[in-house]
């Protein structure tokens, strides 16, 4: 099944993604359905209502998220190439839901940013309340695989040794268009993630060269605290991203963002400078 | 006024907390209650019911405030007999609701940490909705105190860069007992901030001395993100950490914890060892 979180006249529902059409669950968006002990059942049944694909509005997948945790530095081929080891921990940080706009929305170029860049991630949302879970129970736990772009404005994370103000400026991060549950995939997760700016693709990768890969990040995450329905964990970027270049290359004012993982969708959403400035 | 979170039964209840009684308020919790737009009135009005407060049970004072932001590195005193420079920006991290417990709950010491640390705080709780605010607005935008300690797993802290997964296990953080609104306080906000850990008195600071106060920090996120009613700001902590000491000092099953704010209200706890283990 793949779901969405579509906007309709003045409220949103989840919806189950059809060929053409969406049909509508009784649920005001995904997270709300996945907060329901049998949200696999209610996203299968015969729904509520029909609505046509093409005129749909998409918002963020899950909407509010309780929790969503970031990795850092997960794709082995890109620390290897760097010359680093390979990390005996993942690299966790924060994201606040006030971060997240929908899958063809503009993205927000801060006013008092000068360097905003990209992040294509494989997100994954969980379906069910996990605490202290091994590897099996913590898979079990996945609801399903998502697109995210973890876009980051270089120097407010650098401003400091911690990322999370460069992180979660407000509508800077896509997410969505859907949620594609565990068995429309590969067991494996081997798919194509990629990133294109303005008709380039600046990042490509395999998603099964995670180091931490999902089961596993569920399980270390539910060692420190509970996962809950709705939460999300961006897994992590590869090689490719601007700050990276010599000489760098930002986002800027118009830019096209594209961020599609094969099997699950893709994100397509132009970047908006902000209409205020700031004092900082 | 003074606001608090009561546990009644199977249910909570913001209140105000008057010399011996609680006068109930018609909202769930303190973070319910300051969503309200006329939260000030309906605070000081008449109320819904009273109860005693000899046997009051205390809530976190924000049960679960959408946000919850920390900053590292900010007593001037601190800073500067390390030897360090002032630094110029705000180092911020996030925390997640999980992590919190009422101000007299036991405290879990988690399985799978050796190091678990105190770090007494005083937080600043959210009362409007605040976006790009200038200084002044940004002190408007404040509800009041409370008395956080931002209890930290050190091992976890510093398994990577990024303090996340030292900072967020689930049941770690007291928080509360209430929130002062600033007209309670001095206006310069000099405040005896204090932990004690069985009987000894590890931190000692005041709070005028924070590198970047409450109505700074609120600006300079809000330039960020938009803030919210209930979102909470940890605004660091002083000297005397027990990781600091030679050699260090860690929280251990039964020690007895005291985070004090002359003004506030103080917040006693019990360190308890987590029951279940973990594979990680």
């Amino acid at each position: 099944m793949k779901l969405a979180t579509l906007r309709l006249d003045g409220r949103t529902a989840a919806v189950r993604v059809e060929d053409d059409h969406a049909v509508e669950l009784d649920a005001t968006d995904v997270g709300a359905l996945l907060a329901e002990p049998g949200w696999r059942e209610l996203a299968a049944g015969p729904g509520v209502a029909r609505h046509a694909l093409e005129a749909a509005r998409y918002a963020p997948v899950v909407p509010r998220p309780g929790k969503i945790l970031c990795v850092g530095l997960n794709y082995r081929t890109h620390i290897l190439e760097m010359g680093r080891e390979l990390p005996k921990y993942p690299t966790l940080f924060a994201k606040f839901p006030e971060a997240l706009v929908g899958p063809y929305d503009d993205v927000v170029l801060p006013g008092v940013t000068e360097a905003l860049d990209w992040e294509a991630e494989l997100a994954v949302v969980i379906g069910a309340t996990v605490r202290h879970a091994d590897a099996e129970r913590a898979g079990s736990a996945i609801a399903g695989y998502s697109v995210i772009n973890d876009v980051t404005a270089r120097d407010y994370q650098n401003r400091t040794l911690q990322w999370l103000q460069g992180k979660t400026f407000e509508a800077t991060t896509p997410f969505g268009p859907v949620l594609a549950t565990p068995d429309e995939l590969p067991g494996n997760l081997s798919l194509e993630l990629s990133c294109v700016v303005d008709g380039e693709t600046v990042q490509r990768a395999d998603t099964s060269d995670l180091v931490f890969g999902p089961a596993e990040l569920v399980s270390y995450i539910s060692a420190i605290l509970t996962l809950r329905p709705g939460d999300v964990i961006a897994t992590g970027t590869p090689g490719g991203v601007g700050h990276a270049r010599k000489p760098p290359r930002y986002l800027s004012d118009g830019a096209k963002l594209g961020t599609r993982v094969d099997g699950i969708g893709e994100l397509a959403n132009t970047v908006r400078a902000e209409g205020a400035g700031s004092a900082w």
